[in-house]
């Protein structure tokens, strides 16, 4: 069942990645290395980890990243790693939201392969332009909603796939954290401020945060498209210039109804991210913070406590699975999934043959579509909770 | 700490309790029997147990009751108990809602106590005119919202009138069941017969049956009124009359903001009626499921796990509690105590006396505001979703 | 699913019920007299409540027993009421363990059925004098082991004789408390202060007053009969006179090993029992504080998560069940089945009739098992942990 | 919180590492190489790792160690590797049981730190040598015992020595599993196979396997010294070679008691390890399948919920905490953080300064502990059940 770097398999070594932001003290850079690392398919060999050079420097040095790679401007980096033989494949991008789209661009048109945190970007426009280079250039765009990379997540999607569930009836997610319950931006705490900075964030607090994440599980397990939305947006705490909380009402195409619920101020809650479905024929539920396992209840039996390897486990979660059931995996693992798979269709692209259908990754589109989630969000709360249609 | 009756406090014997509707076979009808008993306050005299005079007679019959009191219809049973000196002192009705208000005017005219099941009327006006009666005839009436009679409700509720959660910011609330995932009422069963029947369950199906049960714990423990509610009501088996999912949003007035779902097709779920409170300062999380503990988080602090008769419950709770701590208690002995409390209040106002602060039980006025929340979600969904004010 | 009084069955009213110990203050005095009353069977018609005169006509008025019928003395008690037509028909005793032979003895010996708390008596010889008498005299002679009343341990126990486990190989019970953690008997706590002397106690502690209630569960769930066992009596508060913490290897005949371990000074549990069986074939699991479910594995499947009431119940659970699946059932419930096991039992001798093989309560014999593996454990351990076998 | 490979830290580049044993298709190989790559200290460049040369060749290409540093032979390995300038500096042994201690010596006798997997060796006296020659040759030595690895783990062990327990009165441990229900080993399953072969698992095992491990845990947590234990060992599979249960009593020097049951065949459980320990003032449960929380509970206070990172996190915790709290960490950070200590551990060595105090792994010496466990629980249950003294 373990799962681990072959590098035979692509007949490769290692992929030069470099990251873009991520520097001393980042809390998501810190992430992406680390998963970029546990199924060994990634060399970190380059980066524009800050804006300040000297602090770019020192952070490089940290990370075992040749001082003469240690770039201060990402344009810089895009152009003079295009231009080496030894030149980065792929970029991740760990910077604030507002400049995701700049620096994915950039890596594009140099002709290198992009992993970039979510949200996509600030606005639809920008996704929209996104999607469109990615069309053109044929590279690999994974954008890190990392939830679908915990293998119980896997197994949700295929048994709804299968139809296990029958016809979905009701979809449920929430995510709920406590963090932002005072006012921590004004207190000098880098990750608060910039995420409740509306110049840097986007025009989402709570919603592109992790609103955004409960979205993107919600349409990857069940394979439905929201057809229109109806948002309540707060700002609970005095001051504050973005939501801090998160209600809104679904509508499927297809008939099935939803709430979503994201949270930044609902006291006693870590990363309360849980997802429920419904259908006709079962339902399922998951909860992020003890993610080895899956309740299912066929309707009218017992209900089923599935587990990561264990019985009843489908080959969608056992090939993502490095350890047995009972040894839990958590969020690292599952983060290193999503490198897993990127690395499996940069492998595929570049042996000019068509990536395994198996390999499954949050593309460029599904950022588009977080993007379009957070806008309708913002635009039906601005309209006291009018049903707003997804484009 | 285990309460007992205590006849000589009041100085009377049991309570002369009857009872309309409820005949064998009856779910809510054999609740409130063995909730009348378990603190052994009432006595079951008399029955208008069935509309059918042969069931009536047998029903009694099962029940220990004499045969002359055993009614075939409840005018009858009001007139004649009244007209007794041994005269049943209370009633309790646990007839199809669209008979709840007919029965309980015929017993408060006749100057008999009420005890009534919920949702309290299917019109706001038949329930105004309920509670108008109340006030005229000064009767005790309790509406059997029964999850206000479990212990760590009462802990739930004084915890936030204490103060311990701050300024209240969100009130989410859910009951999940799936007994009518699919058609059930097409088959003869009797409970779903009637609660997805307009005609005797009024506008309301899934909202009146277990929506107006979140919706009064959330206002009971928080002490909150609704300011505005926008709902999308769901029928998602086909050929179902009235409403199986209710979804909707809150605006409390004061400022806090919430969700309510209810749902009768929610496969894996049988009684899931959780209530979670977030303030300022803190949190509360109450699951009926498992109703012997609450989970509570001061912000900044570990979470704590409340139990009922542990370390930090308070007199609130301590007083409707009657085994030790890991000794569950459970629906009937929640039950049971909005018995408890009716009796307290009987036997003051028999006493002349003002009854015990400390005694609660849901209200006439309490049953109103559950049938005016019942009318809003109606109405809201029937405008697609509008903002809807609680009159 | 609901269970109610069906006097009508039996042909009978009320069952006459007197009590000996459980006046004012007591804990499981107030719990079998509810117990009593829930399924509405018995009538609590005399009582010897207390030594003291004074007490016990106040504890009798409290609890609604005639004045010339609350005596001071068991034995006055006993033959006043075998003289009456209208006297008991059956007698509940609540005293400290040491006087359960004394007062059964009497009971008996006056023609009228038993319901005793446990253990049933402070020696094995007392013990077996019982036995000989309830077979001598053809009374209903039932013992309080009340976690046999919990409708998923009559589930778990149906499991396992219908091979649904397979041949049993590891039977594991415990029972963890924490009130006795100080030395709570020497602040003049009345329960702390019998249960820890031997005078009243017998000579087990925490061996007899939960100990055998988790040996009951084990040999009730099982079916399986103890071989030899080998005990580990520790007493950790200085100045205590009986053991707080009991740890047990188990063999039992057939094969099956296990081990048992109770204790009252394991912080943060309150009435931790729990019961885990493991066969060839599947693997049981049930905990006291949550009875209302029963996790079961089929060897290489899913665990499955029954509930009392739910998909997958037997009979066996639901004949005992009042209310639906996900509305607990608690501690007083399952106390209660006890007692309507025994009206039932009751009722059949009183007919002249075997009782329906259905019914199931501990037995005189059950009672006496449960002194033998008290002596057996205490025996063992004074002989630094030597195995004993089983008479 | 998030920690990170710092190589400035130290002044060097990743550790040069090597592995005896481990090739395709071994579990623990795998868990072995990516714990030591996810805090980016170690680079592979090394390995024996099968005795067949094709094999082993082979595992070598697919891992990225070089073609000429794939060896067949561990002391060929050992000897090539002690000459090269650019030779590993620490090697992992991930072999059966049978070898640890000759591939040990080789490696230490060749100037190589050490990190084993448990148990150290099969014999007293092999583990014994082991310790000499570590003490001799100053080489690091590190045994897996993984568990310690874990956070909430590292807290537990932290607030025991801070007294917050008081003294310690009870200590549990359990270690379930249920692979081993049925005779794996005769379907040719390879992991199944030499883990109750006593030629190459030693005289234990499930004893060997798994009850060393809660055995170690108990120890590192509590920071007791075991005095005395009593044991049943079983085999419940026919045809089995080794013990497939143990059940043991415990006595602690300064009187603390306690069990520990281990099975591997527990129908329904996948790695069920679980501490719990009880003082005079507090009490603690942890377990693994759950490993991020922590029950704590101050006796007369309410239980907490303590998290990994969330708020009463202790210094010990955090230091090895990489992502926040809310976001799982799982079984193989636990394992890296082994790697993690023991890296620190030799840079420390290598530039000739004590280590960080704060630096906590498995060392030899609870290596040799764990063999004498083993010892003593195989003795005792061969003298059917006598108490033997721990040397």
């Amino acid at each position: 069942m373990a799962i681990e770097a072959s590098r035979e398999a692509g007949g490769h070594g290692r992929i030069r990645l470099g990251m873009v932001g991520g520097g001393q003290g980042s809390f998501i850079g810190a992430v992406h290395r680390t998963a970029a690392r546990i199924d060994d398919q990634f060399e970190l060999t380059a980066g524009a980890l800050a804006s300040d050079s000297v602090r770019a420097k020192a952070s490089a040095r940290e990370f075992g990243i040749a001082n003469d790679r240690a770039y201060s401007s990402f344009e810089e980096m895009a152009k003079a790693e295009a231009a080496r033989p030894d030149g980065i494949e792929v970029v991740s991008i760990v910077t604030p939201n507002h400049l995701h789209g700049l620096v994915a661009r950039a890596f594009l048109e140099a002709g290198i392969h992009v992993i970039c945190d979510k949200p996509l970007t600030t606005t639809v426009a920008e996704a929209e332009e996104l999607v469109e280079l990615v069309r053109k250039t044929g590279k690999v765009f994974a954008v890190t909603y990392n939830y679908t990379g915990y293998p119980m997540v896997r197994q949700a999607r295929a048994m709804v796939a299968n139809g296990e569930l029958g016809e979905i009836r009701l979809v449920q997610a929430e995510y709920l954290q406590d963090w932002l319950t005072e006012r921590l931006e004004a207190s000098g705490h880098k990750q608060a401020a910039w995420r409740t900075d509306p110049t840097r964030s986007g025009p989402g607090g709570c919603i592109g945060d992790i609103g955004t994440h409960a979205y993107n599980l919600a349409c990857f397990v069940t394979g439905l498209q929201l057809d229109e939305l109806l948002a309540q947006l707060s700002t609970f705490v005095s001051g504050r210039r973005l939501d801090d909380d998160v209600q809104i009402l679904l509508k499927w195409k297809g008939g099935a109804k939803g709430m979503l619920w994201a949270s930044q101020v609902a006291v006693g809650n870590e990363n309360g991210l849980t997802l429920r479905v419904y259908g006709t024929k079962g339902g399922l539920e998951w909860v992020q913070e003890n993610p080895n396992c899956l309740w299912f209840t066929r309707y009218g039996q017992p209900k089923q406590l599935l587990t990561r390897g264990g019985a009843g486990a489908l080959v969608e979660a056992g090939r993502i699975t490095r350890v047995p059931s009972g040894h839990p995996e958590g969020y690292l693992e599952g983060f290193a999934t999503i490198y897993a798979e990127a690395a499996r269709a940069i492998r595929a692209v570049q042996a000019g043959q068509a990536p395994d259908p198996a390999v499954i990754f949050p593309t460029v589109e599904d950022g588009l579509a977080g993007v379009k989630f957070i806008e309708a969000a913002v635009n039906s709360s601005a309209s006291n909770g009018a049903w707003v249609r997804i484009r």
